[in-house]
């Protein structure tokens, strides 16, 4: 593991904790989107799939915790003859929270209407008491 | 329901019962593969993942059955600073039935290593005793 | 070759050669819709991404020709801070022709307002002339 | 559009430019990497799919840049029934450049063979002589 860590330090350039935590926390966001855009929901399996989402987040390298809701309002709406949707970018509500050295960041993605656009964004950086890496 | 199914009939060839029931098999292969290929797994979240892809499909038109196995070998060998890969086609097994009219379709994907491919197969068709739509 | 085409006709239930196009075709609609839908889009990029999910679709087994056409209506209300959205199936427009033995099939995908669905559809089979395999 | 920039600022921390942009950089890799591994490639489109990606990156908010290069490698190997493979990490390298503010990040993924790893990470961060945000 010291070997790997020196590996991937080769790497990267020498940034703060804050960006990396940053940089982390973005390449969750774009990963839940663009993996599970797409796949098929109803009320039936919701749930399930909030929660995979949830721990497919939780497993990558620095999170901390993930929440994921996907809003029942557009499945709600669905009857008839095929009885589910594909998920799309206006029902997803996500938060995950990045640890990274010394630095605690909470990131999330949210459907804004007024721009009709599901925004990711950082929503608070702390000290989380652990000495830099 | 009678209106849609009007809508939709307008839209297809008028194939046999075997037939369609193929293409929708077809469908439901093709969207497990290229939904779920790159999601994040390891040992914690696999069970749940194939739960999630399996209730997935059992959701769309005609699926009666849908069963999904990921291979834990890769898994098994994965250790040290990242203990997560991402679903490969190699990993994937699964086993669906779809029932059209009289027919009953059973069809599956395993990776197959002669020739290094995840192979998508109807494995049986059979009369399911329902009338033709 | 020879080969290959024996280890996957083990795996195959003896299925005619219109099943086993229709069973292709669906195969590759699914995968086009769930492989690009959440693809970034704007009126820049939407002709080239037209083509890269054309060319990925002819590579693949049996399939003759394929032609995709993405809806240029919701990339032209789009304005202001982010001038791009995210594919879906709404804007979705493809046709397909699969040759498998003696057959020809024409497949497509096409957004069906009064359902609110992307239907993908069977639209005609006919004898290509060869014989079957 | 400064009635859109107000809103999302509404949503975000108050940030530094280097972490804004390192969080717009890992969003914009994870775009790739999720909504691309599962594509289909051969020879015949490889680069037309590396196009395909580097634009869809282009038209994306802060991305002044981007380069996507597929490794030839494992499509040279593959011959015979089916000549064609889906698009793997092991395959990927990326590199982009995002602009936020005084900002200019460039970033990248790229396989690490002695991780087994596709990483994503920060090459380099300069000041671009705009005035911050």
């Amino acid at each position: 593991m010291a070997v790997d860590r020196v590996k991937i330090a080769d790497h990267f350039f020498d940034c703060s904790d804050t960006e990396r935590a940053a940089f982390e926390a973005g390449i969750k966001l774009g990963t839940i989107y663009h993996q599970f855009v797409g796949t098929p929901i109803s009320r039936e399996n919701v749930s399930l799939l909030e929660k995979a989402i949830a721990e497919g987040t939780k497993i990558q390298p620095f999170v901390k915790d993930a929440e994921v809701r996907i809003s029942r309002d557009e499945l709600a709406s669905k009857k008839g003859e095929f009885d589910y949707v594909s998920l799309s970018g206006n029902m997803l509500n996500v938060r995950l929270v990045v640890e990274y050295g010394s630095v605690r960041l909470t990131a999330g993605m949210k459907f804004i209407p007024e721009i009709s656009y599901p925004l990711m964004f950082i929503e608070k950086i702390e000290r989380c008491g652990k000495k830099s890496r």
